[in-house]
């Protein structure tokens, strides 16, 4: 039985915990690579070049976007975010599965692209948690809050469009609901080719 | 957020371990309930009327049958079984998730009254080893081992039609893999009606 490779979209609202819970099941599914994301936005305290982010310049960043090698790219608060197509192609391409935490507009290009990818919403405990998060974190402005609550709410809506959705208030359940769900997805009959 | 119940079908050929199975995940899915079939077929030892089947005779069985009370019943090696139809619906329809082992006759028919259901294949690790299990269990005639084994191998080729499958080789990896699969369908945004 040979299994194909897929790729896992973790998405939803900006600090529902997509980093967090990315780390927290690192290690624990055999064989599962990390695409990582390029971003001109600076590092937060203890992010690494090429492990949390790369990093690039916005004429980096246009360059590697118009010569078609981002799957997928959006503008966030002034920022921009994508994620390099060759990495995540190649991988699939030899067997693995593949999992990325993009935000929702990017989700949607990629799903545009790559219907056959898993989309799983992670949802946060509630707008008023949300808040507290973002205010915790201490890097944005009473303004840069005031927008990521509100297009939070605005994509909250979104999570139809998903196959998945995990509501974030316990991390440990968020962790077993994530795995089960790679899990399940890798014994789809439609991933398998039997001899 | 609101769920909705759903069925999970296992299925597969004869002695690939469905029972074994069922019963090692008893008690891990809060409110998942079992439905019990009912047969023709004499209790093997240990068996219980009313826990792992209902043992009926063949005029009960047909009553049952012919007054539509049966989600799908099949004959197979001289005995009848069939799906109780009124505890299935009850139950989903109260949002629990049920869970039900059925031959693959059985499970065609299920999955055309129900295309929703969730249906998972458990698959026997080698011919050699399921018949080293049929015959251990030691009930069976030679004719009727060869019946079995027969079967066994045209029914291999119907996985094509389940979602899921599961490779019996390891009973903890089996139930690793169905608790996989019942908890990730569980989290389906198709089943949730949110806010």
């Amino acid at each position: 039985m040979k299994r194909r490779g897929f790729l896992v979209i973790l998405s939803g609202p900006s600090s529902a915990g997509k980093n967090t819970l990315l780390s927290a099941i690192k290690g624990r599914v055999p064989g599962m690579l990390y695409s990582i994301s390029v971003t001109t936005r600076k590092p937060r305290p203890g992010e690494r070049h090429g492990v949390d982010y790369f990093f690039l310049d916005d004429a980096e960043f246009t360059r590697l976007r118009d010569s078609g090698g981002l799957l997928e790219w959006a503008e966030y608060c002034g920022h921009y975010y994508g994620t390099p197509r060759e990495f995540v192609e190649d991988s699939l391409a030899a067997g693995h599965i593949v999992i990325t935490d993009i935000d929702i507009q990017g989700a949607r290009q990629i799903r545009t692209a790559m219907p056959e990818a898993v989309a799983v919403f992670l949802m946060p405990p509630s707008l008023e948690e949300l808040q507290k998060r973002i205010v915790a974190r201490g890097t944005d402005s009473e303004a840069a809050i005031k927008e990521r609550m509100k297009r939070a709410v605005d994509e909250m809506k979104y999570v139809v469009d998903y196959d998945y959705w995990i509501l974030n208030t316990d991390l440990d359940q968020a962790v077993t609901d994530l795995l089960a769900i790679i899990t399940a997805e890798r014994q789809r009959v439609e991933r398998t080719e039997f001899p």
